[in-house]
């Protein structure tokens, strides 16, 4: 036994155990988004979660990630490394190549799945597998190359991210903002004469322990993108994160209680995990002070930007956007404002960094956000050209589970059921 | 501080985390069968989880860990380490031997828990608690010495099981088979005329989410059987493990689409479990493409045997038999086609290796079958000598929760009850 | 790579790991908890675990830690550490401090969540969040300094606490027995004539998931508690922890069978919960037999303690004195019986060491226990003065979640709702 094997080793438990770590996140996309529609959709959002984790790990590892992390082409698109083959000696890891695929997959899955809450309760199945195939093989990888890549072109300019506030959060959150508008809004959702109407979310329980697993979940994807057990930066990572998001939940349980005269249980939810996205990009970079302002503005702005797009008229049923897309914006831009010396190449404004830094947060955020937005808008328009990307209006109204799965979330049921009635529902 | 210890503080770290992985599967054995079975018998369902984890832990370790793992007494069964005594040094092991049990502790609890959802909905409570007994006393932990002692026979003649889609998952398969045929169906399953009736599952998101908990737990169980975090093979192992779920999962989403004309959500639920388990025996063995294929193909397979029990009239509630049973069986097989040469003493058919260990993998395979068959029959058919081991026709009508255990899965009351009812149920 | 880095690594991502399990616990009390409860409060509770780890973290960052591990003033309370500012070089480890803080972060969580479900169902809102502020600002950090810091004046009398019987659940028991004596028992929970009314539990399938997700992460509360991957006990502590916890969990399984003719799922529940909080003293210190017999002895006082407790008329929603007062009481005590020769200064009663540990640890719980039965009853008389600390008659009937939340936790609703309606729900 060598010490060259034992750290190796260590690497590789830690990676493999942050990787489960964040793929267990599925299972909190699952019951949160789930839990925040209405009932007669909650098994077709989680079946949309079986598709992100299913094909987005298959398409990643076939092409995906090969495009990501692959030999770099000029700054653009990587070139190696597709189905785990050609030269990949690029990336100068301590752990094999299949255990780094393994987390960067878990990845690619957090961002699809950050989508599929924004479409929920009207997308077609159909166009949803397809959508989920560009993203994680197409959209998300090159955008990741830019950023992550050595020989990325964001990455060359300076842009820091440390565990995906921009690749990861915003990237996901402005694409769930194209795919909800393109889809346009659910029948009801916004009445006659500018009413906005509200449902209240089907299984607060279901989704606020969804919360609890995506934040178990975050332990894993801040501290686990060391990549290195000995990485020093370990133990302030995670403690950057938990106070980004507990300072996100206090804050949106004070702040609502002032504007509702209630402390309003899914903005709660929202605003940890809104401060958990806006703590992903500077969580080795900034101080615990500026993790917990960095928490408790994504929590707040995210209550504002709900509204925002209520009142705009559209239609993000889980709000996507408002925590992914809005708090991963502020993360990426804070990294600018609050890096600590040392800790980045150049360090924040408010540390005598300059405004570099910032410079080069803010043009890879607007990058990120518009490739984003409009690759996702692109892909619909091109589904659409084939087959409708909303169901019916039937569909939609019965709902997606007996429409499109066939089969309710939950029964009540204490007798049988024929078994030709439920396998060809229509 | 020795390079020694720190290798075994490492491995230790390792054992501990993975154990809990796997022990966590019982939260996600318990959402699944609660969510698949109907409303009345949900508590019924978890309640048997309870008796497998707590039953299972304290038996395992008065007797069946000392069957399993102690001195090998002619290559039939241990003679050493019950109650933790004896001499266990054969074990060579760089880790306690009360850690090694706790992760042997947490399998066996895994095996029993496969065949409480075979029986759902009609077993009795007493029957259960001393069939469990019997099981991870006795059946599983004497099979278990024959695949995976050091002197076992199964294992001398050459047959491999990695982590156990053999030795955990066939054996556990085949009992969840013989007792639901001892059982026999639930009143009302198949109609008169040979109508098969269906019932909903009760609560897909939680049955979902079950699945989610069993995923993560299964890096836990595949990387964990290393034993030792400096293994090579571990990031290859759950890279394996991701792709043959995802394959499962998604050959389940594109085919059920085709045969059933829609996305049919609980066989997707049990395509992704159906990949993990077919990738059990060789996660450390075969290349990604075989995962994936072994993915597929058990998916595929678990939606044949599921309508080919059914047309056989056997009332399997959560698919035990088609997703643990067949695809335990495809994996164990297909080690003795796809094991790469070096990674086991014979490689397999299809890399040059003979048929020897093709051989070795199919008797292997067929006497475990046999033996969790058998023994589940004989110690049902004891059971039934002295006490019924279904439920009373009335009991199952109302259903167990209320009949067997006085209380609801679910209460929608506002008000209170009164305790003396609540506690006398009948 | 030096082996004193690799070391402090191991040690790091050892306890950022377990912290993480122990804050997953969270997500166990909230559905334990909206389990047991009524469904028209099951949101609240919920709020109230949000509450826990958001306000508790912060309080606890800023005050908290430096009352319990900063330096020693006296034997009574630590004077560094606010903001993890300060000296803490006493504290001696092989970790940094913010890692030390986040693995204390997850402990003082627990404890304010032991005492959130004490209080279901009837406490207002507002007093919980300035409850939650006292709680994990002085209440528990001053008594932890007295146990845990090196420090503390029972320390130094030669209490043993491993990983909180005392510190944690006794305190957390007591102080829930105080809020609930405090706040009375809910409208309807005692009728006429001396009559006890129960409720059945609003969702078991939840409850039972919650305690296989706090199971987990106790294997990260006990086993993370040696805070260094090197020590030898790990193994035995996950070990002891396993065994308690089947022990509890079987023996109410069979217990509740012969008292009530029927194995009581809330009791099952419970029991489990009541050997890992029985455990959670000696882990460490104990045989694996003494374990099982604490696990055993701690699920049976818990049903005893129930039922006294109904008795008195206490009304505690989920059982939180019975599961942690008594439970933890017993492990504290279990500590001066049965803790071997070596594991700590001074061995067991039983195991030749005399009165001393027995005698330490009697008069650590009984101060541990007067304290947070004092202080929270002094805490809850402040908040009185002010405003009720318990709700309205009418938001009580509704429930709190509509009451006071604005939202019910389950939502059947098919159609929309005016926002204004649900945003201003009174």
């Amino acid at each position: 036994m060598q010490l060259a094997d034992l750290s190796r080793g260590l690497d590789t438990i830690w990676v493999v155990l942050t990787a489960a770590m964040i793929l267990l996140m599925e299972g909190g996309f699952a019951l949160l988004e789930a839990g925040f529609v209405r009932q007669k959709n909650a098994v077709s959002i989680i079946m949309k979660v079986f598709v992100d984790i299913s094909f987005g790990a298959l398409v990643y590892y076939a092409v995906g990630f090969g495009l990501m992390y692959g030999k770099d082409w000029g700054g653009w698109i990587g070139s190696s490394g597709f189905f785990m083959g050609g030269d990949l000696t690029h990336l100068h890891l301590n752990i094999s190549h299949d255990t780094y695929w393994l987390f960067q997959s878990a990845f690619v899955i957090a961002v699809i799945s950050i989508v599929s809450g924004a479409v929920a309760e009207r997308i077609h199945f159909r166009a949803y597998i397809v959508y989920t195939i560009f993203m994680t093989g197409l959209i998300y990888p090159i955008a990741g190359h830019w950023i992550w890549s050595p020989g990325g072109w964001l990455a060359k300019l300076g842009m820091v991210d440390f565990a995906g506030s921009a690749a990861i959060h915003a990237l996901g959150g402005f694409a769930a903002l194209a795919a909800a508008i393109f889809l346009g809004p659910r029948i009801g959702r916004f009445g006659e004469g500018g009413k906005t109407n509200i449902v209240p979310p089907s299984n607060l329980p279901l989704a606020s322990v969804g919360a609890f697993i995506l934040w178990f979940g975050w332990f894993g994807f801040n501290s686990g993108s060391t990549l290195s057990a000995t990485n020093e930066a370990i133990g302030h990572i995670a403690v950057t994160t938990m106070l980004a998001s507990a300072a996100g939940c206090a804050t949106c349980i004070l702040f609502t209680m002032l504007r509702y005269r209630k402390s309003d249980p899914p903005m709660v939810i929202n605003g940890a995990l809104a401060g958990l996205v806006g703590i992903t990009a500077g969580c080795a970079f900034v101080s615990d002070a500026a993790a917990i302002l960095i928490g408790a503005v994504s929590g707040i702005a995210m209550v504002f930007a709900s509204e925002w797009l209520e009142a705009r008229k559209v239609d993000d049923p889980v709000g996507a956007f408002a925590v992914h897309g809005i708090s991963g914006s502020i993360g990426t831009l804070a990294v600018g404002l609050f890096a600590v010396p040392g800790s980045t190449a150049h360090a924040g404004l408010f540390y005598g960094g300059g405004w570099q830094l910032l410079g080069a947060q803010a043009l890879g955020l607007a990058v990120v956000a518009v490739w984003g937005f409009a690759l996702t808008w692109g892909t619909f328009a091109l589904i659409q050209r084939f087959k409708p990307a909303r169901v019916s209006r039937d569909e939609e109204l019965i709902g997606l589970d007996v429409g499109i799965h066939g089969v309710p979330a939950y029964s009540q049921e204490h007798d049988f059921l024929d078994v030709d009635d439920l396998r060809n529902p229509r």
